[in-house]
């Protein structure tokens, strides 16, 4: 996401323009109004800013001009109900061993949003290969990977994994379609032996089978979890937990091949 | 900590030697016993193997070769208590957004856990730069480091990195220390505009103080969660969260440089 | 709550009309018409019926006709946001061991919630005295016990409960409000010995001033606790804890009186 | 559990020994020594003095004298791993509407620490009838309902409840069984119209049985939960969650008859 020299914003050139932690955009530099609650603010305006730096509303308030994260692709606009969120993806990049050099696999490409924080990772000279059975679900994920300019890091393939896949060899696999267990026998085919996987499913009985036939195709170390992300509303002498938060989105099991 | 040709087991190969999910253990593979309440390895038949393979034990039980991961150097012997957990490590790598090439620093480096994960996705041109003022922290996370082949690209420095920070131009910043709003007034220079920092702590208190401090050296965007991990039992008929779980490790706060 | 021969609904009595988990309403068996999303109902229709039972809407939906139970009444109309939640409200009345013959001590009648179920337990012959200082919150509370019929067991006083205790000889106490430390001194006076206390507090500043004062104040066995709820979105083949969850609600503080 | 004038302690009175959180036992007040790390201490000392005074140990610690409460006969001694823990013994409480006067019916006595609660609120006047498959938990519960001076209102009975239940017309019903769903059929018939029920089960494959099976005998307003209790280590500029805490105990059902 970081290139040098580029810390100028330029012309056409992607903002998270923040004005609280609730609202935040992602928008293009270009010559057009933004309408907010807080008044328009004029796009055109941040060309030749630095990123950092803030405009002000045509009401007079802040709008501050920040460069966007790989966390704020995942967290952008076009986001369908059933998202992988941030607080298990990172813990999924971090038990798949995904880094630079790797070759991903991942099965149910859906919002794109794993797939992105996957390519960011084995740049420059690793892939990811994402398999999608709804064309139209590839299709948006291909446009917001092209955004974030990781589509060079990317193969997306309109399929079913376990009739396609003829790549092989590895690294690591990720599923997040509704039937992991179908690809299961599959992935024991292509993922290099001791080498991890990840699936991701909401429900107890998805788990359940999941488990169930990781385990009956010779995989190890098989290990299932939920992670709960509470935030704190931080105020000198007032400090709790927020009173919402998010109450499930889903499991994460984790294995690894055997030989 | 993935290389090419390398998943045959060499004399002098780390290898995750693997019992079950209590009972793994980070060794060389070398002409020497490994002793355990299951038998004894005979570590030496390990050279030859594929990773994914397995050795029988004295007693007959069954020992998986597995490649270690950065998880499982994570999680690896030598583990102060006061360590951050994955849980945590994985949402500060997608908040910070590191990845290949970045520039990093680390405020306090302690087990030299986050230190490693830091390191693994810089590469292969970029680089972490962690100060810890205890010497003898420095000295067994660089010997970790060099373990998992990761110290090319990490600088430790022993001192206060209140003081001593030279380098500038960061791209993102981790602070892992008792007094975090010590530093933040020197994170502000040194931190590129824009750019994210994530600060670690135990107590509510150390939170309350650090986010008053973020705010008032003009960070935004400042938020601070906890996370939580279960883990499921699966047994078929019979699956429930196991009964135990570690109930508070610490929080995360999470803040942008303005300009 | 419940009182022999009281299983036929008459003119007066409370129903609780039930649709669904998210749609059930306390109202008065009586010849009008309640209007629901579902279409309305003919609330006289009720009377002679059997609690349990059920009647039909204009729009032919079932609406069951539910005895309302202690939990009703607090999760009841008229709740204000600073609900002690029943969650909480359990673990309070088990081990401030409410019980009939009690004499039990409120400091901040609030919503009224607690106050009835504290006075459902202690009858026949014990009492609650409950303090609140804003009068329309006491008379609020007063409207709902004696809707609950409860109105008998508990005596509220509007007043600040540090200057104007007189009873003496309380066998538990339960405070809930802002400044808890304010009142500790003259609960350690009105509280027999050996006899336990509970304090609910939103933030972790207030826990930590709140402990403080008692550990001054030769409270002993303190501890502060918080309780998660979180539900379970049960469909055979599909279930998984419901996405959404309460996050906060408050802190418990429990402590035993030394003499 | 509170008596009037019972405030000084007698010979063969109960004492809750406390000497800190993690260290207190329920004892007898006898001439005899009692031994712990912390030295020797007489109890027959504590005869004559008031609940909520101390004594002190041969090595010069304090040791307080408290009454028992029904929470701590609930976490008392002989305590079977699998018990139902207050948090949710006291939500079960409130969703039943425990009361005096009221007749509840237990399945599944277990360890006999919900029917301890139970007994304690129905008092003076209502009963609660346990029913208990193996004879030696009954006795177990039945010798500590005993020592807690509450067998006068439980009936335990060993046997299968949903082939001896003939009492009929029960103001409420909980189940802690392994097999919830054998018991509900029968359950339907002895539970007045409109009343709840609980349930209590460790894993999700119990939890979808029952819901499955309350909703095929017409029970309604069916939820499932779980809670969790967290708790605060709470020290003055240094307070956060302790780092343990227990991660599951099971999953609670409840539901109302329809007529």
């Amino acid at each position: 996401m970081d290139m040098p020299g580029e810390d100028i914003i330029r012309d056409g050139d992607l903002i998270l323009l923040y004005y609280d932690r609730r609202r935040k955009w992602l928008v293009k530099a270009s010559q057009r109004d933004f309408h907010t609650h807080k008044g328009i603010v004029d796009l055109g305006s941040s060309i030749g800013k630095m990123y950092g730096d803030h405009v002000e509303s045509s009401l007079g308030y802040l709008f501050y001009l920040l460069k966007p994260t790989i966390y704020d692709f995942i967290m952008g606009p076009e986001r369908p109900t059933q998202i992988i969120y941030p607080k298990d993806i990172g813990l999924i990049l971090l038990k798949l061993d995904v880094a630079p050099g790797k070759s991903i696999l991942e099965v149910g490409t859906g919002s794109g949003a794993l797939t992105m924080a996957l390519a960011n990772l084995v740049r420059p000279n690793g892939h990811v290969y994402s398999y999608e059975v709804r064309p139209e679900f590839a299709s948006i994920a291909l446009k917001k990977l092209t955004n974030a300019g990781l589509n060079p890091y990317v193969t997306i393939r309109v399929g079913d994994a376990a009739e396609v896949i003829q790549e092989g060899e590895f690294d690591a696999a990720v599923i997040d379609i509704g039937e992991p267990w179908k690809v299961i026998p599959k992935l024991r085919e292509v993922l290099k032996p001791s080498m991890p996987l990840a699936s991701f499913s909401p429900t107890f009985n998805q788990v359940e089978r999941t488990v169930k036939t990781l385990e009956r195709f010779g995989f190890i170390d098989v290990s299932t979890i939920e992670t709960l992300l509470r935030e704190l509303k931080v105020e000198e002498g007032a400090t709790r937990p927020f009173s919402t938060m998010i109450g499930h989105t889903g499991y994460v099991t984790f294995a690894r091949r055997s030989l």
